[in-house]
C-alpha cells in the first residue's frame, strides 16, 4: 500500500493516523506500517523502521498527536496523567537521539499550557510544523545551492556525482545533498545522477537508488571505484555530498569515500559541494584532525547478506567516515547560507549570524 | 586435502597425476581436483577450475603428459592416435586461449619428434617447462622491481595497497604485482599489504584476501573507497597494481579502480607501480584513447551471491576497466625490464630489445 506521497517522505500523516515507510526491507519492499497508538510509534523508532535524526524528531512529534488522540476517552485528569506516560515511552525508544527529545519536550510543554479539548489540534499543529520546517531548510539548501550550479554559458544539462544517502529517507521528506540534486533536476540544470553504491553499507545502491528511481530522476549506479572513470568519461560538473560533523575550519567528515571524490573532482576540474544542516557545524572542534574516525567491524566487509565473501577470519580495516580538508570543498551549503571556498572566519559568521 | 606447494601455485604435478585447486569455489572451499586423465584436464579447463591464460596453457602441458601415461597399454601406432585424439579434445575445451593452443602444439611436435618410449619424460619435462619459465618471468619482475622499492633513508618497513587480483592463482605460481608484494615481503621491505576489495567482482576479497592469507603476509581487506584513507593515515608507499594491456605510449588499461587510485597516489606523493608481462604491452595501439572500455551487466552490481542489493530494474553502469595515463605511472615492470616514467621510445626499445 502505498500513500499519500509528499517529496517521497518516510513519515506520512494521513488525517488520523501516522504511516512510517519501513527503511529495513528497502528496497527489496515497500512496506508501510501505520501506526495508531502511541506505542506503536515508540516500537517502530526504537525497531529502526525510521532512521536519521530529523526523521526521528518528526516521527516522534506525530507520536505525541496519537497519545493524545487515544485519551479522548478519559476524563482529563487520567488523560493527561497517560499522555505523560506515553511521552515517556517515547522519549525512551532512542535515548542518545537528540531530535527525539528535542520534539517530545515541545510536545508536552505544549499539551500542558493548553487547554485538555484543544491540546489534539495544538500538538498535530506542532508536528506538522516541526515536519514542514525541517522540510523548509532542505529546500533553502536547494534553493542556495541552485545558483553555484547553473554554470554559465553551459546550454545543456549536465551530471551530477554522489555518495551515500542524503535524502528523503533521513530527513522530513526532500533532503540535503540529495534534494539539491533533486531540485536541479527539477530545474533542468542537470539530466542524469552517477550514484555510488557506497560500500559497505550500499546505501547508494539501497535508498539512494530507490529514492531517484521513485523520483523519475534518470541515474546510474555505479561501484564507487569507477567514479574517477566517470568523471573523465561522463559530462560530471559537481560532486554532491552530505556531511556528518564540519569542523570550524571548514573540513568535513562525511561518509568513507567522500575525500577520495573531493580529491578526484579536484584532479578532474570539477567542481565539489557539501550540503548539510547548519546543525552539523561544530565550531568547538578546530580541524578535522580532532574527529576520531570510527572504525567498523571486519564484518560488513566480509559478509554481504548473511553470504561470506573473504576468507574464514579475513582481516580487514573498515573505517565509516574520512575528512575532507576545507581546501578540497568549492562550496559549503546550510540553511543559514552557502559559502563558497570556507574559511574558518566565513563559517564562523554564519552560524553565529542567526 | 593439500598437496605439495610451491609459491601457493594452484597447479600441481604430483609425480603421476596433477591437482588443481577449484577456483570456483574459493575462498569458501579449498577443494583439489586431482586428473590422471587428460579428459579430466580438459573438462576442469572448460568448467572453470583454472582461471587466467598462463594457468590454462600450463595445464594443458600437464594433461598432454596424462594423456602420453594414458597410451601405455597401447602399442605405438595406437598410442600416436590415442594421444592426437586427446590433444584434439583438450584443445577444444577453451578455445580462445591462445596459450592452452600454443601449449599443445608444443606438446604434439614433441611426441611427434620423439621415439615412443622416451614422449613421456620429454612430454613431463616440457611442461615443467613450461610452468617454471612463467614462474622465472615472475620472479624476475619481482626482481627487477624491489630497487624501486628499496627506499633509500627508511629504516623501518612499509605499507602497500593493490588491487584486484594479480598473484599465484592466474598464472604459474607467483604472480605480477602481487608477485612484487611477496618478494617485497619476504625481503622485508614492507610490514603490511592493503588489499582492495575491487568491486564488482570482488577479486580483491575473494582471491587476493585469501593467497596472502595462506602465504602468512599481515594484510588487510579495505573497501575500495577507503584507499584515500589509507594512503592519508597509513604508511603506504606504494601502490601496486597488474595490466590488462598497456599502449605504445604506456598508458595501462587495467581493472576499473586503477585509474582512480593513481590519482589518489599522486595526490598524497605515494609512488605508483604496474607489473605485467611483456605480453600484455600492444604497440599497436598509440594511446589508451584506442581501447574500448568493456561494459559489463548491472546485475554485477545489483545482486551479490544472488541476494538482490538495488531496486528492481534499477539502472548501473558498469565499466571493467579503466585506462591510466602513463604520466601517472612511476614505475612499469616487465620480466625484460623495468622502466621509470614511461614513455613510447623507452617502452618500444624495451619490447624490441629481445
Amino acid at each position: 500500500m502505498t500513500p499519500k506521497e509528499t517529496e517521497l517522505g518516510a513519515i506520512v500523516w494521513q488525517e488520523d493516523y501516522l504511516q512510517l515507510l519501513d527503511q529495513r526491507v528497502l528496497p527489496g519492499r515497500e512496506e508501510w506500517i501505520t501506526c495508531t497508538h502511541p506505542e506503536e510509534v515508540a516500537g517502530a523508532i526504537k525497531d529502526m523502521v525510521v532512521r536519521g535524526a530529523p526523521a526521528i524528531g518528526i516521527t516522534a512529534a506525530y507520536g505525541a498527536v496519537l497519545a493524545v488522540r487515544n485519551c479522548a476517552d478519559l476524563n482529563e485528569q487520567k488523560g493527561r496523567l497517560r499522555f505523560e506516560q506515553w511521552m515517556a515511552l517515547l522519549a525512551e525508544s532512542r535515548p542518545t537521539a537528540v531530535n527525539l527529545v528535542w520534539a517530545i519536550e515541545q510536545a508536552k510543554k505544549l499539551v500542558a499550557e493548553s487547554g485538555w479539548s484543544e491540546a489534539h489540534g495544538r500538538v498535530l499543529a506542532l508536528a506538522e510544523k516541526i515536519h514542514s520546517e525541517d522540510l523548509a531548510a532542505n529546500h533553502r539548501m536547494a534553493a542556495l545551492a541552485l545558483p553555484f550550479m547553473d554554470i554559465s554559458g553551459l546550454q545543456e544539462p549536465y551530471s551530477v556525482l554522489t555518495h551515500c544517502n542524503t535524502g528523503s529517507l533521513a530527513t522530513g521528506g526532500h533532503g540535503t545533498a540529495l534534494g539539491v540534486i533533486r531540485a536541479a533536476w527539477h530545474h533542468k540544470l542537470i539530466d542524469h545522477v552517477y550514484a555510488d553504491e557506497t560500500r559497505p553499507w550500499l546505501q547508494g545502491a539501497r535508498l539512494t537508488a530507490w529514492e531517484l528511481q521513485k523520483s523519475g530522476i534518470p541515474f546510474s549506479l555505479n561501484a564507487d571505484s569507477a567514479a574517477a572513470w566517470l568523471m573523465s568519461k561522463r559530462n560530471v560538473r559537481w560532486v554532491i555530498v552530505g556531511a556528518d560533523r564540519i569542523t570550524a575550519n571548514g573540513d568535513v567528515a562525511n561518509k568513507i569515500g567522500t575525500y577520495s571524490l573531493a580529491i578526484l573532482a579536484r584532479h578532474h576540474g570539477i567542481k565539489f559541494m557539501v550540503v548539510a544542516p547548519s546543525s552539523t557545524v561544530d565550531l568547538s572542534l578546530s580541524s578535522g584532525q580532532e574527529i576520531d574516525i570510527e572504525m567498523r567491524t571486519a564484518r560488513e566487509l566480509t559478509e554481504i547478506s548473511g553470504a561470506q565473501i573473504a576468507p574464514e577470519n579475513c582481516n580487514a580495516i573498515n573505517p565509516v567516515f574520512d575528512v575532507t580538508p576545507a581546501a578540497l570543498v568549492d562550496v559549503l551549503v546550510t540553511e543559514k547560507g552557502a559559502i563558497e571556498n570556507p574559511t574558518r572566519a566565513a563559517l564562523e559568521a554564519l552560524i553565529s549570524d542567526s
